[in-house]
């Protein structure tokens, strides 16, 4: 099969060697999928992952149990043993001996074929295009930051970034119908944010009064950490959305004074985020920058790391 | 009057200018105060603090309106506005215009006299010798541990370091029956908390698991932040009490990965830490290493930044 892999670089392959799904497993036929700058933090060396990347994906079930067969799904990206503690406590997205669908010992679906979980499986509704799909699982990351800040009405929040993550979680917030500000660098990006009725600001004409209650960083640089920083109130909240693959740190010390909380999060609900695309609660058909053949993954993991790029989509049936 | 000023180095001056205190202050004459870690920080460039040093002391009131002269005192350090967003809302701690007393734009109480306002006094019991009373600031700091995450007996709990600020959190964790452990590098204050029914692990001999409900990190450094994140369990939280005067940055990406909440927390209440002082739920003559006359404070300075050291305290009256 066709795939892109992370070896010591990224080389497309023509004939990569076709999965072979273990116990509980099935072959997804991937239709389209979904560059993340998680893929391009991978590329830099985070996890040191080897082997195929990819995690957000829409494909048709190919082998596997007889009620998935021919099935249009997506799949969740943590694959774990219901074992462990954190299993056994609810927990199961923290397993301790999960692999991570092309993130973290396992392939993902950068690629003909893909095996996942049958467990993982989330059948797509009909009303959703294969391009809507693919943006399951960065929108039930969005979805994640709701379950970890009570957002109500008179919240003061600002999303810090607005890349593909930054516009996913602005929308999702803005439903909560809290006081929201998008913040970033990039016009064309920001006016996407408006359209969506988002008030946005650029960085350079922001004013930081240290009083927002709370601030999703998007950013993925400690930077975007610096400045969420100093939005942040005393007593305010800071959700930490994005990793950054460097080893640049950050300094603490004002959360301490601030007294701020700190809440890292990862991935979230696929159901709610399923839910949230049916009902056009989160518009990203403005966000696909190109879709590109899937033998040109090279190149459009290329023009996914440009700063003018939201999401740039894989098509396996170009 | 005496007083152990900062200025581009630190100086014992026998003749520095009494403090005038300004509307709603009273004087109290010092008789007893305790070296803090923030203090060292201090002469090590943090805040860029200018003026005399000291917020943890216990005196009585000299000068004021009638209903506290005479009386012995501890202070609450945060001077505030009571008109600022902050202070409207509950949150005075962090008002806007805040002085800190001998860490923010306001001297403090190494000295023979020191001005605040009456507003942030707090009558000590008699049944508190001066050398307890000048501990209930740091106790009021421990206890703010206890409303920035929920202790219940279940609780898996570690606080990690065992010098002046982790011995108090610790005792003060105790009394909520969690399950918890002190991890330090000195047997001598390891055997403290042991003293006190705590469980106490010499950092070398110590296992992370990532199994942890929560970790307070009193360390003071940034390796024992790193030191937490190893030891707290997904979705777990840790706690930060103390600022760390260097740059010396944090990497974060384990907080998204894994979720944790980073709180941090700064002053408490010194009602709940006088209560707790009066009836012996936190212990601190133990932690007392040395008493020094008020003229040797450049020396007990220097011996409470040793690594042995626990609390070094000031005599104003020897």
């Amino acid at each position: 099969m066709r795939a892109l892999v992370l070896e010591k670089k990224l080389q497309y392959q023509a004939n990569h060697p076709d999965p072979k799904p273990g116990e509980g497993e099935c072959l997804v036929r991937v239709l389209m999928a979904g560059i993340c700058s998680t893929d391009l933090q991978l590329v830099q060396g985070y996890m040191q992952f080897r082997g195929v990347l990819g995690h957000e994906f829409v494909g048709v079930v190919e082998s596997g149990s007889a009620a998935w067969l021919g099935k249009r799904v997506v799949c969740e990206i943590n694959c774990v043993c219901r074992g462990c503690d954190m299993c056994l406590s609810g927990l199961a997205n923290h397993c301790r001996k999960r692999t991570v669908v092309g993130i973290d010992g396992r392939d993902g679906g950068f690629a003909d074929l893909v095996s996942v979980p049958e467990a993982n499986l989330h059948e797509v509704p009909d009303t959703l295009s294969d391009e809507q799909a693919v943006f399951v699982e960065p929108v039930a990351a969005a979805y994640q930051t709701l379950s970890q800040y009570p957002f109500v009405a008179k919240t003061k929040a600002t999303v810090v970034g607005s890349g593909r993550l930054g516009l996913l979680v602005a929308q999702v917030l803005a439903e909560t119908g809290c006081q929201l500000t998008v913040v970033g660098r990039n016009e064309a990006k920001l006016l996407l944010a408006e359209k969506r009725g988002v008030q946005a600001v650029h960085v350079d004409e922001l004013i930081c009064r240290a009083d927002h209650d709370v601030v999703v960083d998007c950013s993925g640089s400690p930077e975007g950490f610096e400045l969420a920083m100093r939005l942040v109130r005393p007593r305010g909240s800071i959700v930490l959305k994005s990793t950054f693959a460097g080893e640049q740190g950050v300094n603490l010390a004002a959360v301490v004074v601030n007294e701020i909380t700190v809440v890292g999060s990862r991935c979230g609900s696929f159901t709610e985020a399923i839910n949230a695309l049916v009902r056009e609660a989160v518009e990203v058909r403005p966000m696909i920058t190109q879709t590109f053949p899937f033998d040109r993954a090279v190149e459009a993991m290329a023009v996914a790391g440009r700063r003018e790029s939201l999401k740039i989509l894989l098509d396996m049936r170009r």
